[in-house]
């Protein structure tokens, strides 16, 4: 593996000694209809599980508690479509800190309520017509907080790629590992740990269909930008890859597969339905790949991150009943 | 621990054997935001993800796996209200069998077409007017089917005990366990493991108020008959205990809590939202019972059975905004 990545191996085991005992180790779940459906041994890391119902308490938490005393002192900021923020606020109340957040209007009402649960400041804005990143730099600028990016720091990428460690840990080698992606941190921290353990691992990336902003990238081999996807996928509503996530995936990624939304549903009914787990459709995106095999010729043993389970019961039951008015009038 | 009950630790020690590999051996789940709202540390034994998606699968695979040759020749048959068909039909696919299974005409859709799914025949009656018990062995004398019952055996007990097994064996001595009760069979299989490996583990079982056979019947000393219970919590609607189960339950089980059928909903929808797991009614009442404070005195470490996983999306999320509504017109 490179040396010269802005995330090392080292890095995410240091990360993993942070998180021991304050992050859940997640349990790793097989199916044997999963299996039979996808034609190979699947391993599903549940970060549906994890503290705030997602992955991204790994990074956050990594990222506050290495800033100074000083820092902390200030407190923090953070701009994330939901999980991100969950994330920090939780970090910053675990490590005596506080935290301002800057949340589009639209996120889902229970990410919204949950952050504010942490004891978080909420500040909303239009994801539609206003820049996230300048008005998380601004906010945290004019309040003298420190800013804990969802996915473009390495100390995030390192938390993050916790996960992927402890299911390799579980498992054993892989054939591949297959990651969502939104900004790429999780995806960037996994290929890290993956292929330090494992060199000929195939790291496989999903986006939807609309938010393909990192296959695009890889393909070009720089990072594009597109408009503002429009998907049930929020947490992978994303415009343009992170740059530290880009610089390492360009490297380790092996490929990227898309998946439409109503694959995504299909997935989260299955997840519901056979498995017994609650999926968002950003956390449910690497299992709809499979499932609708968006993996070419799937290897033997493949690990997925289930990366998420923020989800309203209410907006659930209306995305599965959607899906199946299409398949019933597509059918 | 007596010495002269129908089912020894030893009997539960080998069907764990006869079970491994065969049954899951499913994740003990916690939560901080559960332990907080219940004021005790709290484990949660999966038993959803369970094969057939509840616990039922290691009572019906131990039963099975002890027929003789010739009774397996000849095929099995069972009654159940839904999970104990699918666990019977799946066990005798594995062991290299058929099944008959008798169920009611009003179980649920996903149960009834799982049942079929695992190649059984189906045969229905109706719950409110029909005996199932004298159906089902009618059923099975006509055929010469060795009739697996739902929990009214030893070997189904043993079977079922191994949740409860490997629960201790993850956690190690707790204060107390809660185990929802149907005809009894999880319970008195939990209780037995239970108090052989901390005798002073207090053992706690839960029904929903309308189905109180079990508590009613452990006060007179004996099994009394209840009318058909009109509850949410299909598998936990019998009349009477069993007979087997009870003979245990009333030397082993130390108290039965009661919880209302809005108390189980609420209980879905936390598992749902904070935990990220599916429960079906039956599946809830042991979390219902805790997180509606009915269980009393909760102790500090607390064991939970979430027995099963099997309800459809759509009624789901119907029972959902029913409790809704209920409670927006009551608040």
């Amino acid at each position: 593996m490179p040396a010269d990545l802005p995330v090392t191996f080292d890095d995410v085991r240091e990360a993993a000694v942070r998180l021991q005992g304050i992050a859940h180790r997640t349990p790793v779940l097989t199916s044997r209809t999963l299996n039979s459906l996808v034609g190979a041994e699947v391993f599903i890391k549940c970060e549906n599980f994890q503290r705030v119902g997602a992955f991204k308490f790994r990074g956050a938490y990594n990222a506050v508690a290495q800033l100074t005393a000083g820092q902390r002192a200030k407190g923090v900021a953070a701009y994330s479509s939901g999980n991100h923020a969950q994330a920090t606020a939780l970090a910053a109340r675990e490590l005596g800190t506080t935290a301002v957040i800057l949340m589009p209007e639209d996120a889902p009402r229970s990410k919204l309520a949950a952050t504010a649960g942490y004891g978080a400041e909420i500040v909303t804005y239009d994801r539609y017509t206003q820049d996230r990143t300048a008005l998380g730099e601004a906010l945290a600028a004019d309040r003298g907080l420190a800013l804990i990016p969802p996915y473009d720091h390495p100390h995030v990428i390192a938390g993050q790629a916790t996960a992927a460690l402890e299911l390799l840990e579980d498992t054993g080698e892989l054939d591949a590992l297959v990651v969502p992606v939104g900004g790429g941190g999780l995806i960037a921290g996994s290929a890290t740990a993956a292929k330090a353990l494992y060199p000929r691992i195939r790291v496989v990336g999903v986006e939807p269909e609309a938010g393909d902003d990192t296959k695009r990238s890889l393909e070009s081999g720089e990072r594009v930008s597109i408009p503002v996807p429009r998907t049930i996928a929020d947490g992978q509503a994303l415009t343009t890859p992170g740059e530290i996530p880009f610089a390492i995936n360009r490297r380790l990624v092996d490929a990227v597969s898309l998946v439409s939304d109503e694959e995504i549903v299909r997935a989260m009914r299955f997840a519901f339905e056979r498995l017994k787990i609650v999926l968002e459709p950003s956390g449910a995106s690497g299992l709809a790949a499979l499932l609708a095999g968006r993996v070419e010729n799937p290897p033997r043993r493949i690990g997925v991150i289930a990366s998420g389970g923020n989800v309203d019961i209410e907006r659930f039951a209306d995305l599965v009943r959607a899906e199946e008015g299409e398949s019933v009038r597509g059918d």
